[in-house]
């Protein structure tokens, strides 16, 4: 097939799988109607496990994924319909009225569970707010954005090393070290405050969280990412000195291995989050309407790292993570990193132009219909070896919902779209 | 004279000074009773001088410094009084609802005059609001304070470098680089934040505001203070590259010289400042409950500093600034440096019990009981050339009011009587 005839048959899979499985599966699926936000503890079927639990970070994704269908032009109201009864449960039940800022997880029924402060879930309210905001034009939401960006300053910026603190207790006092991450930073959460910040500056057009996405994306660069080989590292103390990344105990808990004592290598990266930041860096840089020139070079190191090392270029998909300089170490196939290759690899495409990275795309693309997809439902598998074997078969939980999958889905889409239209008739 | 001696006289004086001139004056000047807050503008028989522009620097200096004076159980009320007349003054006519923040200067009235963020100024209204609180027990002083500490952190840090910008426009964005000062970062203002958010924490007990006040003096010593002479560098680029200090546009008028385009020798430190952050520190440490051991040294350097090089043996006082390792180039001799050294070299005599300190406050004690003191009125005169030829001769104007003499004078009295009092009968 020509490079052409590859990409209409991509969109093609991209439109179908978005049109008539992803978003059907979510206009029924999710949304809690007896007390309002969302159920995301689904199985296989997609029908409820009967856990309800509720986490801030995914009733926040969940807003931003049907803010941003609605933005796209999808759902005819409906979807933000079902974003807007889910800012209000998260604004009844997860926002602190005492400390500032917003409670970790509640009940179902919006009694608070875990009242701690994670910078992660914080950096998602303002990224879905300011989505909400967009998509409806409610100024009340777009003054929350901004107050949960002035919290995140007021209460977890590091005015002595600059960057922010990440895990507090209710009055944000930090949590105990290690962890308990409140001694830590990561360039996980550096990531979503660039993203949730070229958000909210989108959304308000001030000039302040202009500066401040530029300066975390400059932060990200000068601590974050390794000086020789341009990759991103995890973890750090709050000097900035690189730390062996270990597992936290408040943020991901079912889908991530927790024999994990020692960390994990200091020569180690992730090309899911890699190649994510190029793509909202890439974004970012857009909305700020900054050059991108000096960016470049710098995207493309991510990019051949994932292209070179991360790619199963003989079974598909994307390994998780590896060293600096050489093949993956934990090649397990998680769905939330095939996600961001899909989008970032159509951006690298169009930005340097190179068949390697369509290649990249085209690979994962595959991996993702053949076997990440439950066509049966509509929504993702969460996780598979190396081998492309399932690990684990839920459509949603505590911390997977809807906001990786549909959004890779809209951002490919858009992004085939663009490459068709390079190429003429 | 024994020491026992000198030390009782020098606490007469103090006390002499304190209570039957400098209180006195300020018990009947300074009031603006037609508009309330402050009238600082007074000529050399302390005679209102026409005019009448308001700053919120000297504003918010006022209401500390009365506001201290009750809490050291003086003025039977009344300053308690003129503290709350000027909080309402400042309260009603320099908070800036719209943007968040105090206004810069105003007309008599209360008119806003230059609607500017300047970060110096924001320091010293978390200063006296939570000096106010402690007063009063005023809780919606607190509440201000704690707002203004809010704001600082939300506008004003630099979340890539650490510590804080120091000039914004109306809506927060920076001032034009250089003589406007929005790309610099200074020794000055870092100093003053430290002071004031231990206040803050001593009025509130809220952990952060002591992690703050910690951050700050950290940040200090690891980019503001001489990594070999142990002095203070003045002034920085927003990444702490050190930077030749020039005088800014919108903080200090009449009282510097401006003809200083290329600003002074990198070599350079202030005497005033250096000393000024010694006291303050050792009082921050005490309220924040920190172990002062591992500052001592620190400290003693750049005691000794002002010691060899700061103090005039010959003719008494101190001396403006000078190179960190030789004698001063800037031979002027300011009311404030004279004002901070006394209860600077206090401290220094009490910490370390070397006779040197003691000498070297005697000798600035006499100068400003001599010189400095306008005892005709009750008020210091600002300036003096080396010889000690009086330069200027106001007793108050935009910049200068009562909170360097009085405090100086109420610290000097304490730690005279503990001195006293540590050498028995």
């Amino acid at each position: 097939m020509s490079l052409k005839e590859r990409a209409l048959k991509a969109h093609n899979e991209i439109k179908h799988h978005l049109f008539q499985e992803l978003l059907p599966f979510w206009s029924t699926h999710g949304v809690d109607k007896k007390y309002g936000g969302y159920l995301t503890y689904l199985d296989k079927n997609g029908n409820p496990t009967g856990e309800t639990v509720k986490t801030m970070l995914c009733q926040a994704r969940m807003i931003y994924t049907y803010s941003s269908a609605h933005r796209t032009g999808l759902g005819e109201g409906k979807f933000l319909e079902i974003a807007g009864q889910g800012v209000d449960f998260l604004v009844r039940h997860f926002l602190d009225k005492k400390y500032g800022g917003w409670y970790w997880t509640c009940e179902q029924d919006g009694t608070p569970r875990d009242r701690a402060k994670i910078m992660y879930g914080h950096s998602f309210a303002v990224y879905c707010l300011s989505e909400y905001a967009m998509a409806s034009g409610d100024k009340e939401a777009l003054r929350l954005a901004e107050e949960s960006y002035s919290v995140i300053r007021t209460r977890a910026a590091d005015i002595q090393h600059g960057g922010f603190g990440e895990f507090f207790e209710e009055d944000w006092s930090p949590k105990a070290p290690g962890v308990y991450g409140g001694d830590r930073k990561s360039l996980d959460v550096h990531m979503h405050l660039m993203e949730a910040f070229t958000n909210l500056y989108e959304a308000s057009g001030y000039h302040g969280h202009k500066t401040d996405t530029q300066r975390v994306i400059n932060l990200i660069f000068e601590r974050m990412v390794h000086p020789e080989f341009g990759t991103g590292m995890a973890q750090f103390a709050f000097d900035w000195t690189p730390l062996r990344a270990i597992l936290f105990k408040n943020v991901w808990g079912s889908d991530r291995d927790v024999d994990d004592a020692e960390g994990r290598p200091l020569n180690n990266t992730s090309f899911g989050h890699n190649v994510e930041f190029c793509w909202l860096l890439k974004h970012a840089l857009e909305i700020l309407g900054v050059d991108e020139e000096p960016y470049r070079e710098r995207m493309r190191k991510m990019y051949d790292h994932c292209v070179r090392y991360g790619i199963d270029w003989k079974r598909g998909g994307v390994y998780c993570e590896g060293p600096n300089d050489g093949p993956a170490r934990e090649r397990n196939k998680e769905f939330w990193q095939q996600a961001e290759t899909l989008v970032a690899m159509l951006d690298a495409y169009l930005l340097f132009g190179e068949e390697k990275y369509w290649d990249a795309y085209e690979n994962v693309h595959r991996f993702v219909m053949d076997f990440v997809i439950n066509h049966d439902v509509g929504e993702w598998y969460p996780l598979f070896d190396e081998n492309n074997n399932r690990v684990w078969d839920y459509m949603g939980h505590a911390w997977k919902i809807n906001y990786h999958t549909v959004r890779a889905a809209i951002q490919s889409e858009k992004r085939l779209a663009a490459i068709l239209a390079g190429m003429g008739d």
